[in-house]
């Protein structure tokens, strides 16, 4: 048994596969614990990653640990691969993996949905004014506010634009939902031109059962879908704007200060992206200013280091603005297929995984490019 | 001039058509407006209205103004109308209406897409633990709060049973809007038997274009639907409960002790029809012992006298309960759809609807039963 590769788990999850495969004596598992003076921590802290990582030979990580040429080195030749257990990979350094032939497993596609819901979760609670109308409640201001005929109205969904930031997976999940809604119209930016085909597979993930049926049927969703040239476009004619891009350097701050300009005082938007993607100053001064309706975002530049000082979150800024704490993935299910593929990665990576496909991963990144 | 009927309208609404007869001097509109001292009011107290309504033709009222025999009596012979701007009528003495030949136009049908958005929006917050999120946020605890991967999760919409307590129009198009998020079932009961039947002209409101569409290429929907014997059925299956009944005698309290032991630990209960529809001491109890996972309510007894001493308030429960303040038709197009029919039904009682069907209301109450 003491031969047996040794996987070091960063958290604990929500999935068996290691831990059965350690009881049948195939693999050694050490997994964080806090201690009591760590339990405010997500994951395991660096000098724990540090210290346990030598002859290791897989490391199952998620987005706090950052894996770099320091960890992989410790860790040493009998790594074989990071299991990350998220879609996003910016915190492990691919170059070094490369180098050193660690493989990388991630954990793409099981989210989507998940994401998908807490977007139109955040619309919804945006263009409704959840919040205020919660606090008025909560705070015992009911029996003594008038509840005339305008008082917390937001828009309705029907018959709006919709305009998307990105224009992938998750992007086309959200415009599923929201075409229950019966929007007028879908504009959307991408990173390259990419006219709207609903014949071509790039658009397969708009294209579940039913409005599949409804394309065989008629030619055509029920709502117009566009793609326009550049986000400011997309921001000018958006009732709702969703910004759903991949966080590359080119899409940093895309939403700024000028695509701000351009949009509608209607208007609302969503971020269940990635925080960097939207200029926090310039949303602020334009929230100040009224130039649009409100904010609804799931990520925040700068998290999770947001304090009560944090200029979204200003007295006089409060009816404006729902800020969850990146959970848009947080469904229980959503978190248990993420768990078991990055743990399936992890025993694929040692020929382990259950079943037939002993090597095969769950989903692998290809360091090749 | 001083020949036009009189109208006497409790509270501004966000319709210019009794303002425009009043300009052409087609009739008289009498307005209230808050005094200083009555900004805190919804509506006119039932001082102003006594105080105004003789003489008048028309009274405009909303739900918190109760119109009964006092009110008809003061008003006198000239009275043609009450026409209050909402769907329910239960603050009308409807045969003291008929006594005195007094008909009543009220805005059923305008509102119905309004509150089937909220229903969605209160399933995802109640589910997704939208509140204690947000307030991990704006409390400044998110830096110091481990987001584990078990952390804040609900359930998914997806695979799951979504149980109805009353299944007209409004729940309907709610199951419209959820189909999108693709649950496997849905089970409701109704005050009498109503087999589901996809063809039925009792379930049109299920089949927009698009479910329409499906159900024509298949034959069925893309979920099971079924009529089950009785309330406590629905909650027994139920992983989301929307309450959407009439609130009529025998359905006062209808989700009650029983009704709420049988639902599953994970179960949240959703309201946006009436709140003494629910037994809320039975409810505070449940939440109390863990034997649902939350509600998520527009509606309350007692409402809107809900203080910070309230039950559903009990800082114990914070994390388990969504209250809005009746907001479930607060769009701004659904209240300006019920100003216009309120006004209109106003004008048309007078013979002086604008257009051709000058004495046709928009929807008007059968008083012949």
């Amino acid at each position: 048994m003491s031969s047996a590769p040794r996987v070091v788990q960063c958290t604990a999850v929500p999935s068996a596969y290691l831990q059965e495969a350690h009881d049948r004596g195939d693999v050694r598992l050490t997994v964080w614990t806090p201690r009591e003076d760590e339990a405010h921590l997500t994951t395991a802290p660096r000098d724990w990653l540090l210290e346990h990582a030598p002859g290791a030979s897989a490391l199952l990580v998620v987005l706090q640990n950052r894996v770099d040429a320091d960890v992989l080195d410790r860790a040493g030749d009998s790594l074989r691969v990071v299991s990350t257990m998220s879609v996003g990979y910016d915190h492990i350094d691919l170059d070094a993996c490369k180098q050193r032939n660690v493989r990388v497993g991630y954990t793409p596609g099981v989210l989507n949905e998940a994401v998908a819901d807490t977007a139109v979760l955040l619309a919804l609670m945006g263009t409704r004014h959840a919040l205020p109308a919660s606090r008025l409640v909560t705070d015992g201001r009911w029996p003594k506010t008038p509840m005339r005929p305008l008082t917390l109205t937001g828009p309705s969904l029907e018959g709006k634009t919709i305009g998307f930031v990105g224009f992938g997976a998750i992007a086309q999940s959200t415009v599923r939902r929201l075409a229950s809604f019966r929007p007028r119209r879908v504009v959307y930016a991408a990173s390259k031109p990419k006219p709207f085909d609903v014949h071509s597979a790039a658009f397969a993930p708009l294209l579940d059962d039913v409005l599949g049926t409804y394309v065989r049927a008629h030619g055509r969703l029920p709502f117009d879908v566009e793609n326009v040239q550049d986000v400011g476009q997309v921001a000018a004619e958006a009732d709702v704007l969703i910004v759903l891009a991949n966080y590359v350097p080119s899409t940093h701050h895309i939403v700024n200060a000028d695509v701000l300009q351009r949009m509608k005082k209607t208007a609302t938007i969503v971020n269940v992206a990635r925080g960097p993607l939207v200029d926090t100053d310039a949303l602020v001064d334009a929230l100040h200013r009224d130039a649009i309706a409100g904010v609804a975002l799931d990520v925040i530049e700068g998290e999770p280091q947001i304090t009560p000082e944090h200029p979204l979150l200003a007295p006089a800024l409060a009816d404006k603005v729902v800020l969850l704490p990146h959970v848009g993935s947080a469904t229980t299910e959503a978190r248990q297929s993420m768990a078991n593929y990055a743990t399936l990665n992890v025993l694929a990576a040692l020929g382990l995984r259950p079943g037939s496909e002993k090597d095969t991963f769950c989903a692998e990144l290809d360091l090749s490019k």
